[in-house]
């Protein structure tokens, strides 16, 4: 095959690296790319580069920020009193879309995996102990609100046993069934949680 | 909900604006350029740009190209005697793969299409009709590979009709039944095309 543009090549190779992106769809982009103006183009590439450059982890919770520290940890008018505890930071951005939750946050930035060499030092528990014992900004709750699969679980019981020592309420977000979904559609798993968990109404 | 990263927040968006991108993909690859180092998000930013500067079009068969003619144009060894008529420059990508044609390409850049305004003037049939009429490079086979659709078809019978007045041989690609499926899931159309299209065994 004779390519005609190593230029274009090259951009369907670096397109077709990203994630959930094959070699088609990679074609596909730099195709639309090539047809739109050049300011659009430069505007999505400056956004990338912007994002290496610019974003930076808060100092205080481990999310992602522009500034540090973060919009939530520096909003006076979110509680103080109680932090929830999550994986990723896209976690943050997901539970902020609920507008449910009106604390802080605190991003481990992973979970305890003795299967991928990942210890309780490699994540930010140490981190967390330290928010806690500050008493400047007195924490009456943890809220855990970790992925419920085999790490986040043994995650959450081991962060759980740490805080025994804390004189702060730790709980947990609810799993069970999920809204808007029918008894048949869901694994067994999640049902024995679900009856496991019942609540009185 | 509370943004921590308006730089995130923009990258999310214009990478949202891809074709096949949404926006739940946008923030996936959004994260995962975070992870990458920056040179790996440099090289991809600055592959884009130089899409939008470099990439010209042949002014020959009109295909992308970053030197004018294109390496298919200028290919010696290619012949110049039969020119494969496509109707966008990615055509020539795809038939290239199949290394089964070593002749020249015209890239019409669209079809005729009435509905949206697009007339013969507007795609680059004069330009082919001069190449046919350039003596120092004899043409003996136009062979039409155009979408096997109504615009397609239309432009196919319009390019015929107007080389009539010329000395070549005007040939189009096989359509059919395509390789390695059962007759069970071919549409009528296709079928029909089939049946009048057949050859002798």
């Amino acid at each position: 095959m004779q390519i005609t543009s190593e230029v274009l090549e090259r951009a369907i190779e670096e397109l077709a690296k990203l994630p959930g992106t094959g070699r088609k769809s990679a074609q596909r982009i730099a195709i639309h790319l090539l047809k739109q103006s050049d300011e659009r183009v430069l505007t999505l590439a400056d956004s990338l580069v912007q994002l290496k450059k610019s974003v930076k982890r808060c100092s205080v919770c481990g999310t992602i920020t522009d500034e540090d520290p973060c919009s939530i940890c520096s909003n006076q008018k979110r509680k103080t009193g109680v932090i929830c505890v999550v994986e990723e930071f896209q976690d943050v951005y997901i539970i902020e879309k609920t507008n449910e939750f009106r604390g802080r946050y605190h991003v481990l930035g992973g979970t305890i995996s003795p299967l991928d060499n990942i210890g309780p030092d490699d994540i930010r528990i140490k981190e967390l102990l330290e928010r806690l014992a500050n008493d400047d900004e007195p924490v009456e709750e943890v809220i855990l609100a970790l992925n419920p699969d085999a790490e986040g679980e043994a995650t959450s019981y081991y962060i759980n046993k740490l805080l025994l020592n804390y004189d702060v309420n730790v709980t947990r977000i609810a799993y069970g069934i999920p809204m808007g979904t029918e008894l048949e559609f869901i694994d067994e798993a999640t049902l024995s949680r679900a009856f496991a968990s019942r609540t009185s109404f």
